[in-house]
């Protein structure tokens, strides 16, 4: 079963400078990570906003991974660009600057073929956009939100109302202190499930990945990697391995959800170590396989 | 099968605060904290120095929980005393003071009714005194160490011939970058082991702690708690649950080292949820097979 999955977030392009080298005009933004990452276990549908300098080899390969391009849009002005520059220590980074060009307007469009799309990511967009975007849909059968601190700092009244329509959330665990107030990371996770939402994801980089639903908790460590080379979109890799994972499920209970994240955190693994999207160019359906059963090895008892 | 083991570390009183509240004289120290932790799995012996101020409730303490006291050195004078004040986020501390006190010209004596213990704990002290008890034992059959970076960085040389004696090291993610120079966690591991050292646990705290051996790796996450409330110890009885359980096992292969690093975590978030030694005192055996039952449920694909 393949399940189309729908996503909207950014489409970029990023200059980063990491200890292992530099890229410039690298093809980045959550969509496209998350879409060909999610590419690797179904069909995806993705929602978004490009300039007429994006090139056409990057839609051409969007194509090739059979992502359904009706809903990215291409208007005459200036594509989303991102600077970034990772520290020695390749868990920090520093922006160098955020230019939203024509993101900045960004309304989105979707097109009537993807509005039955039972699967759906909401990528870290503002809020209220989201909120459009739900309503737009017709009846969902699985809804995941990506969010950051500027969302929770800036629209906390808009968060709160479409947390109230979504089946998981994926935070990192900054974001979750931010949200909640709690520094304590089981008492953050009470608070979301407090207001309603069943299920919790807090992604906590080269520190692995929970999952929280009521009183249930599963842990899913980061693939240990020999050379992590750039972690740009090591997180909307996840969330494209996780979504495009259970768009294969036939239901999404715990145990679906739990195999799901594992995928995560593999496709995560595969996005750090090469620049942009290279990793996920790379990889094949056995490698995922071995990196599941090395992940199952790694912590079974 | 109970095979006694011997900790050589440090007996203090500690003055701590946490967000959660103060303690003044409460007892500490790494000997302290391993033997009680340990007392769970086996019979400890102790090997260490306090003063004449030490109370003679600690040591009636000691003996209830069955660990001997004949290498613990009673001298007229101060005992060592540690001061520390723990941040909101409680992963960070600041000392405020260190009183080596009798600690600071510590020699230590092993009795000859000790000479013979199968499993050694070389907590952390000066590596020429872990040499010098090392020097000291009969053929012991396990050998594990704990070390820190004030070692690292002014006794290197002592620290590395003694490394070349043991089975096991035990130290934390900095101490691991700054023993090595590698920042990643797999090239760190592999130059530990090319120096000969067979097995090594990295204790990353809230992130859990890698088993490596050769190209075998295990991961446990730390034991979510739900209210930390003093840190202090945590690491030494983490050491204790697992040199405790190997000090149970047939024999130190991989598997049973695994097992070792869940009792490990378990121990140590037993540590964590109350002041000085109160967990410890406070635990059951039941709790801990719950515990070990609930880890391994948290990972369990």
């Amino acid at each position: 079963m393949k399940q189309p999955t729908l996503v909207i977030g950014s489409v970029a392009f990023d200059d980063v400078e990491t200890p292992f080298g530099k890229r410039n005009n690298a093809l980045g933004g959550s969509a496209i990570y998350f879409s060909l990452s999610a590419s690797y276990f179904t069909n995806v549908r993705i929602v978004g906003i490009a300039g007429s300098d994006y090139p056409q080899d990057a839609i051409d390969l969007l194509k090739n991974y059979e992502i359904d391009i009706d809903g990215l849009e291409i208007k005459e002005g200036k594509t989303f660009r991102w600077g970034g520059k990772y520290h020695e220590d390749i868990n920090f980074r520093d922006t160098l600057y955020t230019d939203l060009n024509l993101f900045a307007d960004f309304k989105p469009n979707i097109p009537d073929s993807y509005k039955e799309t039972p699967i759906v990511f909401l990528g870290n967009i503002q809020p209220a956009l989201q909120i459009d975007v739900l309503n737009n849909m017709k009846k969902p059968s699985f809804v995941a939100l990506d969010t950051m601190n500027l969302w929770i700092n800036t629209a906390k009244k808009d968060l709160l109302k479409v947390l109230q329509k979504i089946d998981l959330l994926l935070i990192n665990d900054t974001e979750l202190r931010e949200l909640t107030g709690e520094l304590n990371l089981l008492k953050g996770l009470q608070n979301l499930h407090s207001l309603g939402i069943k299920y919790v994801v807090i992604k906590k980089g080269e520190h692995g990945a929970y999952l929280s639903h009521q009183s249930n908790l599963f842990y899913v460590p980061a693939f240990p990697v020999l050379q992590p080379t750039d972690p740009t979109g090591a997180g909307d890799c996840f969330a494209g391995g996780m979504i495009g994972y259970l768009a294969t499920c036939e239901n999404f209970d715990f145990n679906s959800l739990k195999k799901a994240l594992v995928y995560g955190a593999i496709m995560g693994s595969v996005c750090v170590e090469h620049f942009s999207i290279d990793g996920l160019l790379n990889i094949n359906e056995n490698e995922i396989k071995n990196r599941f059963q090395k992940l199952h090895d790694l912590v079974t008892i």
